[in-house]
């Protein structure tokens, strides 16, 4: 087993108030009992960073205090264990999860641990800790040269998969999710809105599952990385109707499954009116408006099922084994990286999709 | 095997125009090959009735042509088989679905023959007859003496359930398939809001497969009749507010399944915020607003199903079964009987809940 | 909150060796963090108890060590708290599952804590302690006085089901969970393949979760109980042929699901034998024979499905619901109550079903 | 529209008794309604048909009388229509399913209709014809020059497949049926025991579906050809023990899902010792030994399911689009064609796996 030099302090970025970011140099966490110390090589910025950076997440209190350390999509190194850890080892590679349920409430027992009952009940206002934690959201993140998990947030890194890659095993984890609920009919036609980091490997994931035909609807840049990913048709929203397009590429029917990734408010009612009759609708995106419109009979006409995926339970494994085979690669979503100095032009560059961006990474 | 007269012309009751009903003398349908010519004994009033006669269908082309003979929830007796006919016998007591699907179609072939994909595609028109018929909807349906039909929209009925109780079979169906696609979860609570004839038929349904406590939230005698039926609590939306109160019920959780009969453009909204995180959304009703709200960002975080529920297919087994052992009580929900020249007397008292009416049933 | 005192040493009943029992006085165990301490109220004599008494789970390593505390089915009060529990309080009365995992592995992630993956590694024998616990199996069990549970393990009892019932929640439940892995037809036909503890259970569970007919294959008192419980159809297996007798009440059709509680060797072919084409077969029981025949041909010609149940993950709630509405009337299963000292006698007649015994409950 | 001339009589092989065919001169079939006549260009050898030819299906009544015209894996062209025919032209390029269902029984109208509940009520027998057929085994087959199809058993062939392929789409078709119901688990491990052609299918098919890796069992050039075709792992079970290697490859916990393609008496017993906890085998096979022995004990322990696939309903569109992209490659499963006249000669090389034949193909 190796053994690491743990300082007594380190950098972190931390945010001390709406659109306020901070380098700061604060104590290294010590892991407690089933948990262990890592060391941050790779944090990826999702796109519910600058949002939660500008405060369009007050409503559901994220970040609950400051200084806050943001940054849930991670992979780093285990450094030091806790007590009682025997399921990871100092040395070992991990991808991180950002969330651990509770493990004890009806949610969690039946494995919706992103969903926990208990969700914000971690002790970090005095209040009951439960045991939920939500890294990078609700408890400290990764945009730090350490960080402390529980064990069961943590996944192996194949060999042949960077720390760089690893760290998209939450975003394409999320993505995964939404696709599984969906489903995914294999020899069919799945639609991919908006594609961005998710709908990036949303679409590779249906190419995955067994679709034989991928239809992405974008613009811009991103569209063109989907084509450059494999996507069979791109449909540029600015020249044409997305939903009559789908249907003249479906003789009329529809597609099998639409996987909405744009947050885009009237991007449901779309994603609606191209499925076809018991066709299924995924929503993988929040959603500014945060109220949406959706075409009531139509959803009963044609009997459609709409999901809401939130986040990535019971599906690292997976994506890790994706980026390992090339099923997903990751590396042509990886377009930039920075030094976790450089954070604030990083989330520049990413959220204003400046100079070709799709994921911008930090390493600590 | 009894032998019946068949006369040449019957009565029937036509939708000449829109809000113009006419009854009239008309010739006594052939069965063709596969087909039987059915005595109609009992024909349910829908609430999809009204809104046709008034036009409130006409993006939907129903009905397709002028006179049209409305009339899809009915029970009758065989008295004539077509050519080929080998599964029912003359004498036989029936109750009829409204959908027949192409059969051959992919959704056909999958089971979902009530969105098959050749709706419409039933020659009347001097089109293709790919097979589907919709009858009372887009083919002749059963608002007069006599109708003819294909064999697979048909159903022995138990002896203990009377014609006017099977003529809900296929109102009890579309309930029971909507419930079937939200599922209940055995020993959980369920929400039903609006207890009109399909709400009082899920309430019973969520009750007969295993849900511990069923909310109905509505007012007036319907809910009065949610109460008799067996309801555990019932919510008037008037006095209080049913998302506030369903979560008080369930200490915060929400609602394991709610089913969403009442068309209300506000209440897939509600709906979607009593139900519990990762809770089902049953829409079983058609929504004169067309278009209606979600809170998308809710859909997502707390990971809920939406599920649209058109008709019946598959279930009318099943309904027919619960008939028989009273877990529907379908002679509670037949308020009224009249016979088929008031048809107009009674479609006002049904659609306006003159006298307590819940269920309307014509005697042609 | 109540005060308990506590004292320093307990009688338990300890198996010392196969079919060596022995009455003992041994300490009070302290709960560490995430653990209470319960008062015993009432232990559930489980079909597999007299099996591990004689060493028929040798196999399987139960019991892992000597002298060892049974018992696994039971019911009590919280008299004491671990460090850091709050979920639940002192006086609470509970009802414990047998499993708990670890919490880490795939299988618990994904809620199939009862086969988890890390089975057995609980540290007993000085190896890693992964977080499993099997009471009463692996882990010292609840034929004591008092015993110490994870929090995960439990559940609060409804105020009108008794100790004795509730003590059956780990028994109800594993029928449970095997009813919903075979799945139930609403308003169709379940057989119930041995009427034992399970097999009652599980009749009662398929008619709550929409069975329109249950028929019960069994013999001599335990087929009376199921007649007197609500079987539907009861097949005495000495006096006719159960397969035949099937087939000819569904017209030749055969059951929707068959869930097999017997055990007995020939039981799945029976079972696969009077299943419809697509009918679900639950094995519910431990098979003295260990390997078994099927009639592989007919499972594929019929297109079956076979599903192995263990255990109770994720039911007990649902369970204890059950028990509270009267759906599954426990009162009406335990028909003999003794107090530890007795547990000989008790094993005795539950095994070999003197006295009209169907459950025989302890209370130490 | 292409006009053909249609002979009076056409050649055709027959099974006039067990191990005796014979070439006869016949007429050509005439359509009625709702039939096409075609002229069979491709017809593939399943491994039934030497089967059958033995005699070894007497018990299920194949073939059902003499002189027999065998055949059920096959593509070819439309050559005129029956009346009311309106979803297919002359001209079309179709490959065919052997079932077509009643489309009115419960399993028909559910989507199993190769579990119809009327099967063998098709009035060859001079008895009620409900509408079944299953040609080739039942119903008169392809082994002939022309024959008459109902057109729910018929798919148009994508232009880039050849009809030797396309015959192979009741093979692939069974093996996708019973992949689908056993699943695939995403960035998973499948093994397939047996690689004649449904194994070699099901192997690609497993892939196709999202395994990350799969593993075949098996022997000799099937196994050569599963390695060929991109198996990640071969295992030849006459130099290592099946079970302890794929433990091993799975560090202990077993494969996620096993599809047993083998039919040897002793290979389910193995799929279920080689499944994962919570693991699915699939028996898509016919068994020689009619009864098998399952380990019932790990099947429960392990919660595992069985399934039985017996033939593939509603897969023929996604086979036909695998056929396309090359996810099945299906040229390089057929290794011979013969003329009609080489039918013999052609079943001695397919049965006999004689000159590395995999899959042989009959071009009338």
């Amino acid at each position: 087993m190796e053994n690491f030099n743990i300082p007594e302090t380190m950098k972190a970025m931390t945010l001390v108030a709406y659109d306020k970011l901070q380098l700061a140099t604060v104590p290294v966490p010590k892991p407690g009992p089933g948990e262990v110390l890592c060391r941050i090589k790779s944090v990826a910025i999702c796109g519910s960073d600058p949002k939660m950076i500008h405060g369009d997440y007050a409503w559901t209190n994220w970040p609950p205090y400051y200084p806050f350390i943001m940054g849930h999509e991670w992979a780093g190194q285990i450094v030091a264990l806790g007590e009682g850890v025997n399921d990871f080892k100092v040395g070992d590679r991990v991808a991180g999860e950002a969330h651990v349920g509770c493990g004890k409430c009806d949610n969690c027992k039946k494995g919706h641990y992103t969903v926990c009952l208990n969700y914000g009940k971690d002790g970090h206002d005095g209040g009951l800790d439960m045991g939920h934690r939500h890294y990078g959201f609700y408890w400290q993140g990764a945009n730090a040269e350490y960080n402390v998990y529980k064990t069961s947030a943590l996944h192996i890194i194949p060999d042949n998969v960077s720390y760089d890659v690893a760290a998209m095993t939450d975003c394409a984890g999320v993505a995964f999710h939404g696709v599984e609920m969906a489903g995914v009919t294999p020899g069919g036609t799945c639609v991919v809105i908006g594609p961005g980091p998710i709908g990036l490997c949303a679409m590779q994931e249906c190419k995955a599952l067994g679709a034989a035909r991928v239809i992405v609807v974008g613009r811009g840049a991103k569209l063109e990385k989907a084509r450059e990913l494999g996507a069979d048709v791109c449909i540029d929203f600015e020249k044409e109707d997305p939903v009559q397009r789908v249907l003249e590429l479906t003789n009329g029917i529809g597609a099998d499954e639409v996987m909405e990734c744009s947050g885009a408010a009237d991007s449901p009612m779309k994603a609606c009116k191209m499925a076809r009759k018991t066709g299924k609708v995924a929503l993988i995106a929040t959603y500014h408006a945060g109220d949406v419109m959706i075409p009531a009979n139509t959803v009963n006409f044609n009997e459609l099922t709409i999901v809401g995926s939130k986040a990535n339970p019971n599906v690292s494994e997976q994506v890790l084994h994706f980026f390992s085979t090339g099923a997903i690669q990751g590396d042509k979503l990886v377009t930039h990286t920075f030094p976790l100095e450089d954070y604030e032009k990083a989330v520049d560059i990413f959220e204003h999709k400046k100079d070709g961006s799709i994921k911008v990474v930090i390493n600590p």
